[in-house]
């Protein structure tokens, strides 16, 4: 099935969905982006994404185009017409397109947006049951992760290498401490089942699932605590996990060949991951 | 006049020319750039920065779509067709488009290849005669600045912040030491008149320019060091300056608000300019 995409106010094939040359997202990596999941047809923490969607913007002094409302309009139009049950909304948004490459830019500058939908099994998937392998890394990216630009190139690599080394995905290392993992957030359970996530500032995406299981871990007296955790610790660790908006929770059975707990997905992620998607439905629009 | 541009084996008008939303450049600044100086009509430097492409290449495990006399064909192509005398001609390379997002790429999907042309002033420019102001910031970018990649959003961010506070680029520092201006090599001058530059690492751009005037110092006992230099250093320098493809070398007056040497394009800059316009006109094709 060919999907219908969102670009710039039009609904267009796919095959002809495309940006100038110019544009600065093109050019530049001057855009940002937000992935919402979609469960039943139904946006999942979508108030979330768009909140932080505009908090990028706004670090970035990039325009939005349309309000919360509109953007919602058009994610749920696009759920619609490609008839998308379970899977996700991805969302571009660049500065735009002043017709030519130059590094300034003009205030009025229009920006450029951009979104399709995306076909996936989130709830019966195999991560999520078996859990993931992953491989840590230096963490080498700019030092403003908490704006979700498309500069994505530092996790494309370290994903690839860390898929040539029979790994799933990576975890990233800075200063000796954990950071996040390679498009997640990540945690890990204390052998007195105190779960562990490095706490907000710029070296973390601010994850809008991690916002929501914090929330939802207090609500169930589940304890988690915010600070910063090194890769040995990890090692050591009853379980771990991480978080995403399309993952929600993926077990972590094993980080750089040393397994994790049992080596299967562990009770508290398995549980956590329970009450977030039952939550996550319930609260779906 | 309305710009003829390549894109993947077409020549188009720059009005139609576009790439696909999913090309992993939109997506995820999986690419890489070169800018060659046009001169009279002829290419400067060019075999250079044709060789740094095919390294950021070989590095990111991107494929070379064409030979490099391929590339110079088309660039010399794209001159004629614009009637272009001085300026630049533009080159991005992709990792492609696989028809969806998704961070994990095959190792056969096929690049995407754009090139256009820009008319400018290189040779009697305002701020080659007159020099530049520049503002000091911190580094944040990734930490592979060596490979010539599309993640320029912090160079425009720190480029925006230098423009409205009345400078007209940056420098940035990491760790106390300058690495490189906003899009340039970073050079003061001693009052020994010696000239100071960072030696090459990954924390800096291998600049072609740069190679070029190391050498053309040498030629013409110009004494050039490669060490690294702080910001107060640089506040206390005779002269200071920086060169890139397209501005080969221009003064640098003024940093954060501190008067380098006279406040004036500096004799050595000047000079060195002079040599490299001369000797690169010479070797141009």
């Amino acid at each position: 099935m060919i999907r219908t995409v969102y670009v710039n106010g039009d609904y267009v094939l796919e095959t002809e969905a495309t940006v100038s040359i110019f544009d600065r997202g093109f050019l530049f990596a001057d855009a940002v982006y937000e992935v919402t999941a979609v469960l039943n047809g139904m946006l999942i923490d979508n108030p979330g994404h768009i909140a932080r969607l505009e908090r990028s913007c706004k670090e970035l002094g990039i325009k939005m185009p349309l309000s919360a409302e509109q953007l919602t309009a058009v994610q749920k139009e696009l759920i619609k017409k490609n008839n998308l049950q379970e899977g996700g909304v991805y969302l571009q948004l660049t500065r735009g397109n002043e017709g030519d490459r130059d590094f300034s830019y003009s205030d009025d500058i229009e920006p450029t947006l951009v979104l399709f939908t995306q076909q996936r099994a989130l709830i019966n998937s195999k991560p999520a049951q078996q859990g993931i392998k992953v491989l840590s890394m230096d963490d080498i990216r700019w030092r403003r992760r908490d704006i979700k630009t498309t500069s994505l190139l530092p996790a494309c690599l370290s994903k690839h290498i860390a898929h040539q080394a029979g790994c799933d995905d990576v975890w990233l290392i800075e200063d000796g401490f954990v950071t996040e993992g390679g498009s997640s957030n990540a945690y890990i359970v204390t052998q007195e089942n105190k779960i562990i996530t490095r706490p907000l500032s710029n070296d973390i995406l601010h994850g809008i699932t991690r916002a929501s299981l914090l929330k939802l871990a207090k609500d169930f007296d589940i304890e988690i605590e915010e600070r910063s955790f090194t890769i040995e610790e990890a090692y050591a660790a009853k379980e771990a996990f991480v978080s995403s908006a399309t993952t929600f929770i993926w077990p972590v059975i094993s980080i750089d060949g040393n397994v994790i707990g049992d080596g299967i997905a562990g009770p508290l992620a398995s549980k956590l991951r329970d009450i977030y998607v039952k939550t996550a439905i319930e609260l779906a629009e």
